[in-house]
């Protein structure tokens, strides 16, 4: 990140209780498939008729397919116009339902907890819980993590 | 799954302290920045000068990625030979160090508890841990997780 480059969100508009809704992203069939032949090749991702005797019951994503999807939510809502610096990883990630061809993915985004960093005065931590639901309002993933960001600089 | 179909492992097949050693997967440059484009657009994914000024300090995979190319080397080793009924969700999933083009990344698998499923008792879970390392036998990702598993049917 260049001295000059400035950011719309610093650590300080990730406030603890700041939310936000956003997404509205369609599932492919295309999609579904083409991110299980690379990465995630069971049969219940790749094809309706091996999915049909699974607790599934039809094509369903890979799960690391929903994660992806919520990953660019998150980047076209908020993380591209941010200093964000990464995330150390995340907790309690949990895929609670199947993701079909056809859904609508949303993410409902709620920070809960924000602390300056106490070895980086630059750079605050954000803790995080993000909830995907499809269009029928039905959560379908749910995750917290931490993410890594820049304080704003003095005016 | 259909009636008739067998599987090379079952539940029984994944016992506490059950290990493997996995993967070999080169990560490639074009690989790298696909991913980012379509799931993670966040300059440090894409082009190495705009990683240069950040924590990476040259163009890294995103975590997702690594985590997608995690579970391709699963799919490789063992998923796709077992009786594999899907997974309720990771924990601990920390991303240590980032993931270079030109790198090489390895899974060290364990077990680390597994129990039948009360409701389902054709089903068992089994709870492990992952750790990604690169080339330098560096780990560069741990997380922990449940799957489910068919048990093996009688003989």
């Amino acid at each position: 990140m260049s001295a000059a480059k400035t950011y719309r969100y610093y650590w300080e508009d990730f406030p603890v209780g700041h939310r936000m809704d956003f997404g509205g992203m369609p599932v492919t069939r295309e999609a579904v498939i083409e991110f299980a032949r690379q990465f995630d090749p069971q049969p219940f991702h790749l094809d309706d008729e091996a999915a049909r005797g699974t607790l599934f019951g039809r094509l369903s994503a890979s799960g690391w397919h929903t994660c992806a999807m919520a990953m660019r939510m998150m980047c076209d809502a908020y993380l591209l116009e941010s200093a964000s610096l990464g995330s150390p990883g995340i907790d309690q990630l949990r895929w609670l339902k199947p993701v079909f061809p056809g859904d609508t993915l949303h993410v409902h985004y709620e920070v809960i907890d924000a602390r300056p960093m106490a070895s980086k005065p630059q750079v605050g931590l954000v803790q995080s819980r993000w909830e995907v639901r499809n269009q029928d309002d039905e959560p379908v993933l749910t995750m917290e993590g931490w993410g890594m960001f820049r304080r704003r600089p003095a005016a």
